[in-house]
């Protein structure tokens, strides 16, 4: 979804904003600064300035702009196919494995954004909010389920919790090795999981 | 395991790796300079020089340090109770999560030296290897648990990459959000995961 949300920028902050993602997903983290969004903008920097007071605020900024967006859009009133939304989420966090997939510049910076996290407390404030808005997105998923009956009584906490670290797990593995093949084995063991622990039969 | 790997050097070269792993653990990727390994063993630098021609040479001789004492110390010729010792790899693992727990400064470090790779050929090698290795010895301990009938017919290396995976991705959430709670929550969930798809009821 990412890349499709700053496709039409509405005002000045979201052209900057645009402007940063696209410069994060295509140089990373370090080569990031003010200039080179200026660049991207053909603005001068003190335009930026003007908006963000440095590197971190914009970066920031972007994230929490993405994560609003994926509230907005994954916060359903009802869920009427739980099974079908719950794959669809596995199907999206196991598809960053794909070589061919589009997102791996952008999934690839914000891990190197979480080790950022290690020593920064804004971003690590960032992401204990954006893990706590993506677990409790799946587990409205399971919760429905359970309430529907498609799915058994599990915690679906604790399974929304699994899902995540999971991918976390995926991701850092994935751009930090040249292995192939374990991640569709482990796809395929989250299926299995499911089946056993989520999923009626 | 780690630290006591360290604490009798032999030789020259196994003292300056001992001094890399605790400046590593101490200071961080960062912060690991040839000056502050020399300053660690009370020597002058140019010792660390004649021995590693850089900062990352010497950080990978430490990690491949490690990783072969794991190696050694990990790939049993029997494994005589192989639940009891695939517990013992999920609590090792799941124990790193314990605010307490005196291994979680290198884990950080070991997270930081993971996004180093995603630029670097050399860390991206030792992370495959490292990441081989690993899945490997958890797999020996499932083929093991599924031949003498304590484990049901899964596939041992798809189990083995999968507990991998939580595993780094319990790292990479754990130093970069201040959440709490989730740890447990997903340690719950593997130990059901492995009720239902590995141990034999």
């Amino acid at each position: 979804m990412s890349s499709d949300i700053f496709e039409n920028p509405v005002n000045t902050r979201e052209e900057i904003l645009a402007a940063t993602y696209r410069t994060l997903r295509d140089r990373g983290y370090a080569d990031l600064t003010m200039q080179a969004i200026g660049e991207e903008l053909d603005q001068s920097p003190s335009l930026v300035y003007h908006h963000y007071e440095d590197k971190d605020a914009l970066v920031l900024a972007c994230l929490e702009y993405l994560l609003e967006h994926f509230r907005d859009e994954y916060s359903y009133e009802t869920i009427d196919d739980p099974r079908e939304r719950l794959e669809e989420v596995v199907d999206w966090c196991f598809g960053t494995a794909d070589a061919d997939d589009d997102r791996q510049p952008f999934v690839r910076t914000v891990l190197e954004l979480r080790v950022q996290a290690i020593h920064d407390p804004a971003y690590r404030a960032h992401f204990t909010r954006s893990d706590q808005v993506f677990a409790e997105t799946i587990a409205a998923i399971i919760r429905a389920g359970i309430d529907t009956g498609d799915f058994r009584e599990c915690d679906p906490n604790a399974v929304a919790e699994t899902l995540q670290t999971v991918f976390f797990g995926m991701i850092s593995r994935l751009f930090s090795t040249d292995a192939d093949g374990w991640a569709e084995a482990v796809s395929n063991e989250v299926e299995l999981y499911l089946d056993s622990r989520v999923y009626a039969t």
